[in-house]
């Protein structure tokens, strides 16, 4: 038994007077990715130079206007990595690069080195404020903690003076969750009054979940007591900066929003320290799935993944949201069954407001293929069939025939897991189509004898092969199914009658086939089954249906 | 750009009335396991019987009362595998298994022949309640909607009477996040109506979170609207069951839990359906990191990973909260030099509570290895080189000398990315130990001359070949450093002086040695190095430091 008595939650703020419950969001935040930064330090192998341009460029493609790119000052690869952005002209005019440094003279020095010939940039500041931290790692009071802020600022200022290009400041109480917000606040003051800030220059002041500490709720509150707290609530944005411990990251960053957040740090599908950061692409598509505009180009999440496990080397996990490969694929009958009825409502309505049950999004949005929709393995029932059948071959199934085929892939996925749509229309394929025993179709003749005027218009003449013996029978009917159900009335072996029928064009080939589906009954013993038949003269198709049902009907 | 105008937020209740986010959680609530259920279903090739008995086997061993065993009607894997566990006694007497069902009579029936000589089930029913649904796939209005939940009802409370052991009734309106709750608490009132639930006798409400719509404080909002409007709170056993469209699960959970929930059914890691079920690990071991009983047996993530990706098939992931290979791994300087000194004053302060930077919970209790917290890569500092060489090697490098020593592998992790510990320490002996270029200490005999009236008590008679020349030097001094610094002096090609010196035992090893560390500085030219001698021999560990150094000051 675990010893829980060994922890203790940080007591924070009671904060009843918050409002945030009732927010919604309704716009999108600004967007800093900290991919190359973050998300790049906590890589067993972090990216080489080439593989952080590529993966700037994927970001900037999809559209973020600030991005984090390192810690210049204090690596090799980050110094160099700045200067190609610079010097090969790859920093659009509408994206603010950011370089984290810590506050210290030679550190900034180099950092503003690294800066050279950048046209806006925001330098982010930060130190360490938690009550843990101040005692176990600095072993300093609030006073000389908030004086690490300060001298930052100023040195920060100092050189910013002299820079040719724009400087935003960002700062961050990092650890800010174990941080007593009155404390908080009167650091983030202190940076903001040495700096200058004014609602016309306002600095980007970062709130850190560097650690979750809590459920989001308590984040929220921690959020909004600050914006309420600022002595100038104006010349501050407000940043958050969540990871994922507890795996609620996205959560504390969409509280947060409501809370008041004007920005959001993190990364694509949550890479970073630990757990990781906060995972901008699903709080993006979230807002999406909502009919906020995410400003955020993801149309093509598969290109997004492809760039990011390239570059990252750690895989997408396969129900990551949005993203993974299992999410919009439902393996359960009554799933598939009810996504079947919902994309064809949804086609029915024209009214383009996707609204499919099991499918928060339309999987074409992202780029994805229906084909993946629904998959089948032993617990899928006959809606998911229909649905593979219908999406991927163009059957549609009659209702009362879906149990019957559904029994044949139960049997087979119950054996050996997934069935594939190919096997599942192999399997289609062998208990209906082109069935040849025991009775084969070697010839069907169809003759219009139709007048005009009496009901019997239809003459068939077919040739049946039985146990090697080839039998010329002929009826008349009026169409060719009852002409085709007289003729076997001729024979002795052969006692039916028909149910229910229905055919269709085949929407997908070449050459438009259609598909015939008649519901027989075997009179002698009372047992009932379908058959189907193929073929691009419909007539045709219905004759074969019949030699289908049939063959079924009386295989031994 | 995406078109986001095609979605729409379903809008829910308003409800300022909460009082859910002034609330804590503080105690577990009961478990439901559904990972052989709504985890296996989703799986591309579901588990066989044998791994569900496993899979059964750890959840009980895990502490879980309640398990979801599957839909015995509907499958015939699910109804063997439940024989099986009767027949074959798998069902501990305090563990209840429960089983989900379609309210229609030949599958009720099924049921309840799949349950013979359990003790003590829970049948689950469900119908879909969502506005979508009812409208899309169901064609029904609210009240056959309810009919369906009442007729199923009754129903089960028919078999239950005729059976011999123990039936609970849990009822779930499926899709009840997409449901007016006006609605929801109705079709819920009728079923408990219909049961006779009382407060002796009450009855599991599920309200499931079927499809993410909204951010977890929504959801909340809906679970505290349901506690509070139904007829008799007393007689119901508020369920959630949340899934994880948005990436929210976990915090649909905890806020479900402040706004009154008694129970949640999840899985492990989060397996389940698209995006999965929500992962009840993930609350347990956050529960636990507030001092909270989780109520479940956690201390052993490994094994709790192994059983179920073999049974599952499905990686967990590397940064899954907790569990994840990467999780308890700071690769950043400064997030391990904190680890480090918070490690330190945990062991000082011998108060057992846990409160080290950067780490939610102690990786020990979950059965993790300390040695895994730090690894190297280019963004890593001193701290975490200086972690490394402590907690695995056990040389405590003195603060002055650690940057040294990491300049020396930022170099190796800069050309190749990740360095091992192994690595690390490879690099340690070929910078400092057992240097014998330019100078080789062939013999060093040191006595103790002491009368103990005198200052210079120990004489030093060294032989040193530099360049093939064998060299004999004597020193008298103070003590063997000091001694070997006056025989040196008799060598016209070593002009040093000593600025610090330390020595320590080395913890790990069979035989205790010592490791020293001098810092030298060469007079002639002023540059600075530390030298690292390592013997059995406190003495020779010195001396041994000193070649060390000199050798790093005279290599060419």
């Amino acid at each position: 038994m675990l010893n829980y008595k060994k922890y203790k939650r940080f007591e924070t703020i009671k904060f009843k007077e918050r409002t945030w419950p009732d927010n919604e969001i309704t716009k999108a935040p600004t967007w800093c990715s900290v991919d190359l930064r973050d998300g790049n330090q906590a890589l067993i192998n972090p990216m080489t130079v080439d593989e952080k341009i590529e993966f700037f460029k994927l970001l900037v493609k999809l559209g973020f206007k600030e991005i984090e790119v390192g810690f210049p000052s204090a690596s090799q690869i980050e110094y160099d990595f700045l200067r190609r952005l610079v010097e090969e002209k790859h920093i659009p005019d509408d994206v603010i690069v950011q370089v984290l440094t810590q506050a210290r003279p030679h550190l900034i020095e180099r950092t503003f080195e690294a800066l050279k010939d950048v046209k806006k940039a925001i330098v982010h500041i930060y130190n360490s404020t938690s009550v843990l931290q101040r005692d176990v790692v600095f072993n300093m009071g609030k006073d000389k903690i908030k004086e690490i802020a300060i001298e930052g600022t100023k040195l920060v200022k100092e050189y910013a003076k002299e820079f040719d290009g724009e400087i935003l400041l960002e700062y961050s109480p990092e650890s800010f969750t174990g941080t007593e917000v009155e404390y908080a606040v009167e650091i983030c003051d202190a940076v903001l009054d040495t700096w200058g800030a004014t609602s016309e220059n306002k600095v980007i002041i970062n709130l850190p979940s560097t650690v979750q500490m809590d459920t989001p709720n308590v984040y929220a509150d921690q959020i909004e007591w600050m914006c309420k707290n600022f002595k100038d609530r104006d010349r501050v944005i407000v940043s958050v900066h969540p990871h994922n411990d507890r795996g609620t990251g996205v959560a504390d960053a969409e509280l947060a929003l409501l809370a008041g957040a004007d920005r959001v740090e993190g990364t694509l599908f949550g890479n970073g320290e630990r757990t990781g950061n906060v995972d901008i692409l699903t709080i993006a598509y979230n807002m999406f799935s909502h009919g906020v505009n995410p400003e955020l180009n993801l149309e093509n999440v598969d290109e997004i993944i492809e760039v990011y496990e390239r570059c990252v080397k750690i895989p997408v996990h396969v129900r990551h949201p949005y993203a993974g490969n299992l999410v919009f694929t439902a393996f359960s009958g009554s799933h598939q069954d009810a996504i079947n009825k919902g994309m064809k409502k949804y086609q029915e309505r024209h009214d383009n407001i996707w609204q499919v049950p099991y499918l928060p999004i339309d999987p074409s949005d992202l780029g994805r293929e229906y084909e993946a929709l629904v998959r089948i393995n032993s617990q899928s029932g006959k809606g998911g069939i229909a649905f593979v059948m219908d999406h991927c071959y163009g059957f549609k199934i009659p209702k009362t025939m879906q149990k019957e085929f559904a029994d044949v892939i139960q049997n087979i996925s119950e054996g050996k897991g997934e069935v594939s749509p190919a096997e599942v229309m192999n399997a289609f394929e062998k208990e209906y189509l082109n069935l040849e025993e025991p009775f084969k179709l070697v010839k069907c003749a169809i003759s219009d004898i139709s007048d005009y005027a009496g009901d019997e218009d239809t003459k068939v003449n077919v040739s049946i092969v039985h146990n090697g013996n080839e039998k010329e029978l002929e009826g008349i009917g009026n169409g060719p199914i009852d002409a085709f159900k007289a003729a076997l009335a001729g024979s002795s072996l052969i006692n039916i009658k028909i149910i229910d029928y229905t055919e269709h064009a085949l929407s997908t080939g070449s050459e438009a086939k259609a598909a015939a589906y008649v519901y027989m009954e075997r009179n002698d013993i009372g047992s009932k089954t379908f058959g189907v038949g193929v073929d691009s003269n419909i007539t045709r198709a219905s004759i074969k249906s019949m030699i289908s049902a049939i063959n079924r009907l009386y295989k031994n």
